[in-house]
């Protein structure tokens, strides 16, 4: 018996004498945040499955973990010997866990169904009809002995171009006008946006594990966990205990009035509070959200600037990279990886990565999502393709940025497949579109070159991007799923469109977009794109007669401008050769 | 006080003496169909206005008449001297009639709002909260002394390719898959395809105005007006008079079980008489409506068939108009659209116009829906451009095409419209796409040529199209609008862009597309557009430099197709002409 499946073992033990005919994990953390930290890898620990999306079910004669394609392979290795068995989803025939729990129950209302409400949203357990439901706040703590602690990182304030006292009488006006006295935000970008504040709870994520709470009157932050203090003073804002949230809120709960909350980041014991105590409550998107999509100013300023200094460490990677195997050195997936956080390391203002680094090589880049091993990664080759998906945290701003890289020769498929990426990239990154387009209205200009040869991706074309926050927000997006949400200027997306073949070779070509005016006239306003991302696209293996002439312009006017922006800053050697490399091609 | 201002005191009396607030008109005919018959032109007798969308409310001081932006201009001239006040919608500022008669009722609840229920839509009554909404059925009959009868026109049987019984045999098993027992039909184009019968009672429509019950057991065609009789015979099928529907479905209640309807078509009459007698009824888009508009490969030859006559007689009317400009002759607008009917009308299965004709000469064609008058048309001069939006009902099928025709000189701005607008068209005409797309993800590609030249057109990109049917289907469509209907194999849409410029000019280019297949490999199943509509699209003021390779490509073939097409059934002389205007272009 493997350490999960004795862990397993233990949990039915607890089941027997509690009465619980199941028990279920999902979610992520109690802020249903992109990253749990790791007190948070429930189903980690239980199952030894390490996907980013992964549910876990437990009943006394049965554990299954459901997840999707892209973890079909990873979850048939992992749970060996672990006894928990795959359910597959994203595919015609699955069974997803509300119906697999219905049929369990076969309609006893007294099937019982325990859970973390803390890490749990509201919809998951309202879709498990017909069964009770129990939820056990912190219920793997009873026998996870060395469970890590609730994490807490320094906290240190940031310059946003826009006053914390500013933000929050914006909000209060907002709450007036839709007829609210108070708000509760749980999303920790939205808090750290609100506060001006960051801290490094999260991996990659410049985040303070915490809630916000904004009456008329007051703003309490629920920051404090353990024994530790906040050094910064951030004047007006009371600092609470991160765990007297509810007790506060029952204290002050005469002055709340009508609480505004946002479902998609309330866990479920939040939820069952307010309901069990007859809080007046909306539940709504959280206004920060829109807000925060779209840069200030400053951040535009800034966010500009931190790619700049991105698109130096990136070009004297490449530079590294070209020249390291040119010289016949030893260059494996993982040395790539750690010589563009060198380069990025020297910069003055970098935090960290904003994900961790896909740095694949041939067949290795077909997994989108591919991870590169720590140790025996894979070594590249002076032919084919090297695909590197980085991104780093600044304080000026949050990059993400994807080359694929010839090696040397290339296939005609390859070199086919490359063009026709970068075609779709430029079909969105050259569009002009009428105000209040959303993003799902313009998806296909990535994919329209692709789809006309056949090709496709199975991934969003692009997603919002933080001010030194996450590296992935809403609301806007640009994928084929509706989202009414409209491109803003001042909003940031990706434009990352991409060709996965098994066994062959990965492409995808990402830049960060800035969404800019673009005048007006008798037909409307209109908006454009300004590229936020400064390295070049390297040209050597473009097939020429698949591009147009209004692509190849695009093409030679961004590397030009690349050449212009980053030349300053490199020395000779390099200038030279990445004036070679954005030659303009014909 | 003129003949509409009278109409509504009349009104007004009869308000006064039932002790109504307000009467409302809205709607179009009990089955909500697109083109009333004139029974049901009930704004238009009480306003006179003409316009396809426009809703009235009087109330005892006050008469306003509800329309969007297409129709301010028309409005304003037609309702002078009715006393009827216009109410813009598509504008910021609307106050739509929902929240105009809660501010009329100032949240008095005995407020008394009539209407027609026929002719009114479930979902406008559900919209009125807070009044007491009173339906009169045939309202308007009580004072319209010369109104019409419902018409009934003689019904004929066509082939369809499908059997009438393999039709209620599959829409059967719809019912039991879905657990109904049976379906009432209310929208009159899926009573015709269902029986594959047609008729004249709609203008530019083959449809008979009608209800279609269908059951486990029984076919009962609700259709026989006053005392008319139908003399085909639609063996199994039941003909009762229109009017016993509601007595009909009282006396078979108990076979009903559940019943199955479209609140679509619905008409609140029904709605209320289901609800008031305690029917079970389930509300569900209509299953006829996707099964319809995917065209069986009988009914797809056909279309090709109808598309080729139709296309002999552009062709000839094409050369007409430019020989008789040529010889001097003076060509209105009205006589232009008159050449074309007549030579519509020298093709064997042509049953009339699918649509009126838009014959629109310079600044006429800047209004998309011109209506061409049938005196003192404009005449045609030898220069500028000249829209003409026709479609023709043929046995073999509908059919709706678009052309620009440059008459002369065209200015610079001309040029760079008819040719932004062709790459539009072309740009969703060549379209790969995966299946599963909808129509709302790739709208984009018809409208980023224009886009990038800051241009745009304020109507959908293409509508769905009926077998000898409507010329507007639905549930697929290319629109800005969500829409989830994923385009199928064998559905027929429009592709017509435009460019509309007030006081100048307008340009739009349609041809009618079938979905076909287009192989399936590692990254899906596929489709493509294949181009019904065989007519050439004009060269000579193209502004080459604007078009791409593959545009012109594109462009030359489908040239060169409508030549070889066409080419046989043409006299020598048109044959050469055509020959020089296919052409390809360099």
């Amino acid at each position: 018996m493997n350490v999960y499946a004795h862990r397993i073992e233990q949990l039915r033990s607890m089941m027997r004498s509690k009465g619980w005919d199941a028990v279920i994990f999902t979610g992520s953390d109690p802020h249903n945040s992109e990253y749990p930290a790791p007190r948070w890898k429930q189903v980690e620990w239980l199952s030894g499955f390490t996907g980013e999306d992964g549910d876990l079910v437990i009943t006394l004669d049965h554990a299954g973990l459901w997840t999707d394609t892209r973890y079909f392979i990873q979850a048939n290795i992992q749970l060996e010997g672990s006894g928990v068995v795959l359910h597959k989803t994203r595919v015609p025939e699955q069974v997803l866990i509300p119906e697999w729990i219905e049929a369990q129950s076969s309609g006893n209302k007294d099937y019982i169904v325990a859970l973390d409400g803390l890490c749990v949203s509201t919809e998951f357990v309202a879709s498990l009809g017909g069964v009770t439901v129990v939820s056990v706040p912190d219920l793997l703590s009873l026998f996870w002995k060395d469970r890590p602690q609730i994490p807490q990182t320094p906290v240190y304030e940031i310059i946003s171009g826009e006053d914390r006292n500013e933000k929050i009488a914006w909000l209060r006006e907002v709450l007036s006008e839709n007829g609210c006295d108070s708000i509760l935000l749980t999303a920790l970008d939205d808090i750290a946006w609100m506060l001006n504040v960051r801290a490094s709870d999260i991996e990659y994520n410049p985040l303070s594990i915490s809630y916000l709470l904004i009456t008329r009157e007051k703003v309490q932050w629920f920051v404090l966990k353990q024994d530790t203090v906040i050094t910064v003073d951030l004047d007006g804002v009371e600092i609470l205990p991160y765990e007297s949230l509810q007790m506060q809120l029952n204290s002050e709960a005469e002055s709340l009035g009508c609480l505004w909350t946002d479902s998609n980041s309330l866990n479920y014991e939040i939820f069952r509070f307010f309901s069990e105590n007859n809080f007046e409550t909306v539940f709504r998107p959280s206004p920060v959200q829109m807000r925060k999509a779209v840069k200030n100013d400053f951040e535009i300023r800034m966010m500009k600037e931190s790619h700049l200094r991105d698109a130096i460490a990136m070009e004297k990677f490449l530079y590294w990279l070209e020249k390291s195997l040119e010289n016949g050195e030893t260059v494996s997936e993982k040395d790539a990886a750690d010589y563009l956080e060198l380069m990025r390391n020297r910069i003055g203002d970098y935090m960290g990565d904003s994900f961790q680094t896909i740095s694949a090589y041939g067949k290795s880049a077909a997994l989108p999502h591919y991870t590169t091993p720590s140790t025996g990664a894979p070594i590249l080759e002076r032919k084919g393709l090297y695909l590197c998906d980085a991104g780093g945290q600044y304080l000026s701003g949050t990059t993400d940025i994807t080359r694929t890289i010839p090696l040397g020769e290339c296939t005609p498929l390859e070199k086919e497949d490359y063009t026709l990426v970068l075609k779709g990239h430029i079909g969105l990154a050259s569009a002009v579109f009428p105000s209040g387009t959303a993003g799902c209205q313009i998806d296909a200009l990535a994919r329209i070159p692709l789809w006309r040869n056949q090709r496709n991706f199975g991934h969003g074309t692009g997603h919002g991007v933080g001010f030194f926050l996450g590296c992935h927000e809403g609301p806007q997006n640009v994928r084929q799923n509706f989202n009414s949400t409209p491109l803003l200027p001042g909003m940031v997306i990706s434009d990352e469109p991409g060709i996965y073949r098994e066994g062959l070779h990965g492409v995808r070509h990402e830049n960060l977009l800035l969404v800019c005016e673009a005048g007006s006239n008798e037909f409307g306003y209109w908006l454009k794109f300004e590229p936020l991302t400064m390295c070049h696209f390297d040209t050597s293996i473009i097939d020429s007669a698949l591009l147009n002439e209004e692509e190849k312009k695009w093409l030679n006017a961004y590397n030009a401008s690349v050449y212009d922006n980053l030349s300053p800053y490199l020395n000779e050697e390099i200038k030279d050769w990445l004036a070679e490399k954005t030659k303009a091609i014909q």
